[in-house]
């Protein structure tokens, strides 16, 4: 029964987002820094009539992380057409460097965390000796040579479903710190060593400190199997160092059944 | 016959560079605007005791282009190992976003310019609805999709020896208008296009102005035949316009024998 006084229900609409992880403090809105959430929403609360919008998100990227493929959710009462908000909410998420790829009509029940079935990384190491102005704040720049092939043998003892408390930050909140770890591939192409790691979700840090710690790998501190060692000791103090933000990039997020068209 | 009280002579250095264009007007030294020339030349001074030093380059580039791999030339009299004149280059190269990527000791009688065989430009064109916050500044963002195909076949009709008068800027002092392009090549792969240049030589502005009427002819505005027309017409009213800087980078430079060991 429903009640005819009542306001529209609003409308949920998908985001597809692209940001420059670069001088925002990450995903989530906090007191003080600018964060992606916070112009997100401001941009939305501007389609809104300047009333408050908030925005769910697929992966709560940290400070200095990219993403080429973030999933965000918002719940608009006015009518759009989805170019016309993408367009919209662009025009309002400048200059910030934001931007909404795609807009789409969410699915009935969907949430862009909860839904999700599948998330993809891409961590970017640049291994020359001099560093990349061009490349500057979007790859991390390691000097010595790295052993690509013990890295790719070191990513293989952490692919599946592990306990992975060694590679959790102290921050990390998840209620269980199993995970199953899909792909950790790890590849070369000149001076530039990308890892691929995909899973259902990943903890806190986890991504950058499994890439902390396949770089000792690289660089001959620990043997390719000692990295089993240290995942199953299931203690952060027994891993690598946690590798810096601007290599990391949220490049995909998977749900069942498609979201945005093709 | 030596002269044992003259200054030992110069040693004359070959240096590759890359840097982001965007802050930069251009590579040559200006009154005013900061360019490469100028802060490499400082940063070189560094090394020379203050004393001015003057940098020869294979590839003039303008406001706002960027390069992969630039040659210049420098002549220090202090002897220096290569590595360790790259290290010190850089170290007073910064906060400026330019690097040296090798130095090596010149072939006698080299000059960057004057001994270079051939020069290689790439040229990006991201090709979609929204402009992308992590390629600010490195792509032209066009919204219309471009017809990849049309553009390829206009860019045969550039290849080869021409008076490319259409292609060149008012302010261009090459006496000879006349060059051989070896390749001009269009190629996508999802939103972005990417065309390769490579010729012995370049006049000024050739690349950006070429690609300026590729777009056109992406666009539908031009049949890609119409371009052999336009350039028959060696008159640079005929052409399309001069697409943004942004987008443009020196990729390399090539000479005889090698310059910088492999």
């Amino acid at each position: 029964m429903s009640d005819a006084s009542a306001p529209p229900a609003a409308q949920p609409w998908a985001l597809l987002l692209e940001y420059d992880g670069t001088g925002f403090a990450g995903w989530q809105r906090q007191a003080g820094p600018i964060t992606v959430q916070q112009v997100l929403e401001e941009a939305a609360a501007r389609l809104n009539g300047g009333q408050p919008v908030v925005a769910a998100v697929a992966g709560r990227t940290d400070t200095g992380v990219h993403a080429e493929a973030q999933v965000a959710q918002i719940a608009l009462p006015r009518p759009f057409g989805a170019d016309k908000l993408r367009d919209a909410l662009n025009h309002h998420l400048q200059p910030h460097k934001v931007v909404v790829l795609r807009a789409a009509p969410a699915p009935p029940g969907w949430h862009p965390r909860f839904s999700a079935i599948g998330r993809a990384y891409r961590y970017r190491i640049l291994n020359r000796p001099v560093a990349s102005p061009l490349l500057a704040g979007r790859v991390w720049h390691v000097r010595p040579t790295l052993d690509v092939p013990a890295m790719a043998a070191a990513a293989a003892h952490l692919c599946g479903h592990h306990d992975f408390t060694t590679f959790r930050a102290s921050a990390c909140q998840a209620s269980n710190s199993w995970r199953t770890l899909d792909r950790l591939a790890v590849r070369q192409d000149g001076p530039m060593i990308e890892i691929v790691a995909e899973a259902r979700s990943f903890l806190h840090h986890q991504v950058r400190n499994m890439v902390g710690t396949l770089a000792w790998v690289g660089r001959g501190r620990w043997h390719p199997d000692q990295v089993a060692t240290v995942l199953a000791a299931r203690d952060r103090r027994a891993g690598g160092p946690t590798a810096p933000p601007d290599g990391l990039s949220l490049t995909g997020v998977r749900y069942p059944g498609t979201v945005f068209d093709a």
